[in-house]
């Protein structure tokens, strides 16, 4: 299959669980990875609360922003689920009911497959519904917006059918230096790399007492070429017996 | 001291090496915990890119929206750290050297001291300076804004500070149900607690092939009496043997 081509993206993470402090977000790390490894920029991550109307106005913002969206959560079956709910507001569309999903629930719960399990059918009218060879579960898109589950295990497992259909415009080369030299001394070295690398994005990362290394500099480019050369200048800066390793 | 009292929050979380998944953020948590046990309500994180723009667009948004704003990370001396400048474009003020925080960077690094180091102390002008008895390293804040570090371990720190300026108006009260019972199952259970209790906030949350249990049932509200009705009402309702165990 022909990948789909996306330079940009954006993540929508839903649910008060987030930003009450009971739960951590777990599925922006494994998103964030994955977007890299297929060459996308991931631009901006929104954690907001299981709200229809505040869901639907992001969506519909970052759809509008960006190439591509994810959003994490509030697709399950009870009363604080109302992901799907919010992207057919976003899009002025109907929540119908997919009659192939509702089949597979049935089959899946048999006997016990209640109007609760049902409810997980409930589509945006006009949304993809996206399988793959190992995972038969359907995963809704609609338009640029792909609704991702929240429960970790499920996103992670959901995010193969994202590399599948997806891929980036450019490759990420990257470096990661350690020094055991304090962030302001290597501020000099940094400017020089900069200024003679600008399609070198230098980060610099200080590290709070760590036995190993005082400040990490990480080198992104997206060819490999200019990533090395900037590397080797900023090698050169360096003192003797630095750095402590690069990766 | 008197402490501020404020209703709602956002958070603005900065740095490229966040959504390139090279990092992940370690604030948020800590926050959240901080802002629940003080009865302030964090309605949204953002995760943005260290772009000048972007910052200052995000913070002047969320400064109008929310009682105060957290931002986190940007504020070291090298090139990729813009959050003071993007403050200060934000409202439309300079960047000046604040004079006594340049001073307590001269004696804190004495001869070691650089231009690097001092970049530290750029304020937006206008800026409030907050320290307090056991931290003599101030946090800046411009209006409601608070800009707090990025490295983990200060930004904890500087979490002292807020707690000791600021305070909600209420007190969340929150109990969690851990039950081995299907989601869609209790569907119809939470749909009557939710029902009776509409100012008890209850979430809901399936744990993917746990040992202990399948769903998590969380119960919020800002009246200890209401949280312990609902709480009661649901606890009734579940079968013999269940809850697993209550937190």
């Amino acid at each position: 299959m022909q990948r789909e081509v996306v330079r940009t993206a954006a993540a929508l993470v839903i649910g008060n669980e987030l930003l009450s402090g009971k739960t951590q977000d777990e599925n922006l790390a494994p998103l964030t990875k994955t977007l890299r490894g297929l060459g996308v920029r991931l631009c901006r991550a929104v954690l907001i609360e299981d709200d229809l109307d505040t869901i639907a106005n992001e969506v519909l913002a970052l759809h509008r922003a960006y190439d591509v969206v994810f959003t994490s959560g509030g697709v399950g079956p009870t009363h604080d689920d109302v992901t799907i709910d919010a992207v057919a507001r976003a899009f002025g569309t109907e929540v119908v009911i997919d009659a192939a999903f509702a089949r597979l629930i049935e089959e899946a719960y048999g006997d016990k497959c209640t109007e609760a399990h049902l409810r997980m059918a409930r589509v945006p009218k006009g949304s993809e519904l996206i399988t793959s060879a190992e995972i038969s579960w359907p995963t809704v898109r609609f338009a640029n917006v792909w609704v991702m589950p929240g429960v970790p295990e499920i996103f992670r497992m959901k995010l193969t059918m994202v590399r599948e259909r997806l891929t980036g415009p450019v490759t990420f080369y990257s470096s990661s230096v350690f020094t055991r030299i304090e962030e302001s001394e290597l501020k000099p070295l940094l400017d020089q790399v900069v200024l003679s690398h600008p399609e070198v994005e230098v980060g610099s990362y200080p590290k709070w007492r760590d036995p190993v290394y005082k400040t990490k500099i990480t080198l992104d480019a997206t060819r490999e070429e200019a990533k090395r050369a900037a590397l080797e200048l900023f090698l050169s800066l360096l003192p003797a017996g630095e750095p402590e390793h690069i990766e």
